[in-house]
């Protein structure tokens, strides 16, 4: 179990608003198996094995493409341990327990 | 009015664990001026001028060395715009709008 | 025809050199087929076809654990076009040329 | 002495093309005291004082809006050490003499 924080871009579409097409990617991603996701005000965070996590990224940069655009930037951070499985609500956790305690 | 999605995480610790340097980055933030911030998952999200954004974005860059890192990533993305403000809430709420007209 | 600028980084080994781990993934990047790559100071920037791209971060992403790393931060951009070809030579060219007449 | 790896792309400018923008902030950076900076396909990557990284990502981050664009998203990766300088050079360096001895 991984996270990844993924961001896919439309170059010259000739708008600035790109809600259109993350609205579209959110549709792709309810449609697949084996994930969570969530929206942020800057990216979409995936969670699922590694492979389910490249998958969907490499669907998720199509879209654009099938919407019309001609260029592409898809920025995706991973975030992986092999020492526990990483989570979006374990992650927050960790840090609000953190803040707790004042942030020792 | 822009947003930043900043991570700052520190190299070579011998700790897989960087919570404690994420509650240390928000006890930061929560005394800077001018600023929203938000924590997410895998970033935390500054909603701000954009001079007050890369102030905040040095004073993170600096938490995990006064917390003794000896390297440290800091990964910024900065979404702004000259048409409109960027903020979170506003972000947020086109995809929604987006996604309950069907994705159009 | 794309590029991908990656980076994979160990979190939590102890020691504040990665470079053992990008000598690692570029002979892992040696012995993959259908790709070109080129060592940058801060990533490794991969041209292919869009699956050779993924396929060959998937695979990098997996070299700090298989040097002993309990966790790893991938950090991927891939800027891909429909209307021409991405390529590494194609977009220096481009900018250089642009240099050339003066910025226009 | 650290590095930054900076990108800066227009969005909605109705063309696929960013290499004019991208040789106007290289006019910009060639014009600044206390960096050294390096085009790559995929970014720049501008060395020196955190100070001096922080100050050319803000200059660089007004270029496309000075050029007419409306959205403009930035993205930077900085790598500093306290243990010794950073330097684009230096990391290659590092890299290349791993790969000589045989990855160890």
């Amino acid at each position: 179990m991984a996270l990844c924080s993924i961001s896919v871009v439309p170059v010259g579409t000739g708008s600035t608003s790109v809600s259109r097409y993350v609205a579209r990617c959110h549709e792709v991603l309810a449609r697949l198996e084996g994930i969570a996701f969530r929206l942020t005000p800057m990216s979409t965070i995936i969670e699922g094995d590694l492979d389910a996590i490249f998958d969907a990224a490499a669907r998720l940069h199509r879209v654009p493409f099938e919407e019309g655009a001609e260029r592409v930037l898809t920025t995706m951070i991973i975030d992986d341990r092999a020492d526990k499985p990483v989570t979006m609500d374990g992650k927050i956790a960790s840090v609000m327990e953190k803040l707790r305690r004042g942030g020792e």
